[in-house]
């Protein structure tokens, strides 16, 4: 029996986990579960689950949930998230909250040398240098990727030695904007950027698929995870998400891992590794069905997402943290109706430009480049 | 530096094969080759390759080459195949002869427990029950799969456990005749069916390619070497033969192998395996052109390559090995205008329908089944 923790239940990837385990109750057990704001699928959660400890946002929603389960352990906030990242009885901790606020839960985890079921990217975008140190500091520690790229990408060279990587292929749906031009983003509304074409994903991460920022972080964590040359790091346009990204090795063979897009198998796998475990809740792809895959380069000209990360991630040091910080706000500002689409685009380069590069030799570094970079994008362009 | 024996280097395994080996040099080094009857070729090889041993077809043909190479040592005909498939100096021993002759050699190899290479399908197919007997007497044997499919499954189940493996999904070109009808197919020369879109290959592996009785060969040759049941082997035409093959696992999830139709690399692969070497003799595949990738199922009302295979395999026994002599006559009496391409199917079926099922004890028992099946393909259909 696993104990696994999910930090941000509530949200996409956690409710999938909880699919994932409720499918497998004699393997996993939830012991911790925590989500921001959403109080009564929180609730729901807990009774089904009946995990020990439970962390949500606020102190107030907290003393409410210690009322409704006096016998749990109760913790709020920030600060609570770390508790819930460095729980003794957890074997797996997932990380599944979006933003920044992740990765301190996840260094926790780190700490306790448990296994980190990471689908955090900005915990390796951000953060990506000092966590490859920390980890070579408590090498029991093991951070298997829950991204389904870099799950992929980790499937697909367990075959291999790690030395004989020569290629990280990407794929990428191209996002609900895949083949339009600049003149068309111009003026797309938050309400088109939305709809995704293959993956039910959160706002934030749905709009990052369509600017393909996605694709940058996701090229940058690669790059973290698997100690990988930028350029030896590809993306390729592949819009019907059902080759999740490919190894090219020395030997000039691809090896790529496919399926049906389904968060639910590289969460699975996270959980299994190195086994692999028949499911119900897993769906199976009818390849008979499959007719047709297609793959194309990106028109950087128009879709600058991953070309700025490239730059980003090739500076290094604090760079990939002000793309990321960056980003977040500008997505933000862009769902309140307050930048146009393209130019979240125009924020990230700006806050790079505008960036004095630091080394990321501790935690508080990282939180005071977010906290500096949200706060020059907020005051250039957030304001009414 | 592994030692290589060649079992058909004058073929196309075996040209490739040597131009994998020109390439490394310090890796590998040829002690053996063989051919049957391309005098010329042989000699070539043997003046840029130095191998001390070498076979070839007939006894007059060796005893000039003895007088050409004093210094060799020189075999020929099958006892002479026995031989080199026995010698001690050999690490790795490429079984590349078609038919059913490759058996005997490799039987030799595996008691000897080196590495074969294996390229021989009919050694799976006709002798699979038998061969793997004998692989379980001698466990330090290993038999690598070089077929392009295999090699593929083979690589694509590297990085998971054997019984996580759920179905085998073995991909096809679809042949010459692709798509066309059974009207179309009864009239066919043996110029049209010589013209395969992807591989270039022998002339009786292209027949095979094109009645996709080369996909049923594959298919009991990809249960025999995977322990894999029928039921959980797929064929899946795909046309452009980039992914060579894939694996599905219990958990859904698919893992392909991917790259250029060239023998060169799944060659390599097993000479190499389980370690990957890069080598300038291998072809990069350019993702970027790559653009679409189609796949569907085989119409197997007009091709029954596969469908006789699955039966011939599910009833087990000797009736792979009738399958697989019957065919080969076939091919042959094709090949010399004496059927119709359609016969090719007609004659597998009658040779399977009046044989009398027998188990595979022995290496004799094949040999008579084989003999038998041919004597009576040749006097149903091969009289002028």
């Amino acid at each position: 029996m696993k104990n696994i923790t999910i930090l941000g239940s509530t949200g996409s990837i956690g409710t999938n986990a909880l699919k994932v385990i409720k499918e497998k109750k004699d393997k996993f057990k939830v012991i911790g579960i925590s989500g921001y704001s959403n109080f009564d699928l929180l609730k729901k959660q807990i009774e089904e689950f009946q995990p020990k400890y439970i962390c949500i946002g606020s102190k107030s929603a907290a003393e409410e949930l210690k009322i409704l389960y006096p016998e749990k352990i109760i913790y709020f906030g920030d600060e609570g998230l770390k508790n819930m990242g460095a729980l003794d009885e957890a074997d797996i901790v997932l990380t599944a909250i979006s933003g920044s606020i992740g990765i301190e839960a996840t260094v926790e985890a780190i700490k306790k040398e448990k296994r980190i079921a990471l689908a955090n990217k900005e915990t390796m975008v951000a953060a990506g240098e000092y966590i490859n140190k920390l980890l070579k500091k408590y090498p029991k520690a093991e951070v298997i990727p829950v991204d389904s790229e870099h799950s992929a990408l980790f499937q697909s060279m367990q075959g291999s030695g790690k030395n004989e990587v020569k290629t990280l292929i990407i794929t990428a749906s191209g996002g609900t904007f895949r083949g339009k031009t600049l003149e068309y983003l111009k003026n797309v509304t938050v309400e088109e950027a939305l709809k995704h074409p293959n993956w039910s994903m959160g706002k934030k991460i749905t709009i990052d698929s369509s600017t393909l920022v996605n694709k940058g972080l996701e090229v940058i964590e690669a790059h973290m995870l698997f100690n990988i040359d930028y350029d030896n790091i590809e993306v390729l346009v592949h819009p019907q998400s059902i080759v999740h990204s490919m190894v090219e090795f020395v030997d000039s063979s691809i090896i790529a891992q496919i399926g049906v897009p389904d968060m639910k198998l590289p969460i699975q796998y996270a959980f299994t590794y190195p086994d692999r475990e028949a499911s119900t809740a897993l769906e199976k792809l009818n390849l008979k069905k499959l007719k047709e895959l297609t793959f194309d380069e990106i028109n950087s000209d128009v879709f600058k997402g991953v070309q700025l990360a490239f730059k980003a991630g090739r500076i290094g040091k604090s760079m990939p943290c002000v793309f990321n910080s960056a980003n977040e706000v500008a997505v933000e500002l862009f769902l309140k109706g307050k930048i146009k689409f393209l130019d979240i685009y125009e924020i990230i380069e700006s806050a790079m430009a505008q960036h004095e590069l630091k080394a990321i030799e501790t935690l508080e570094i990282i939180k005071n480049i977010d906290k500096e970079t949200r706060k020059w994008v907020y005051e250039n362009y957030g304001r009414d």
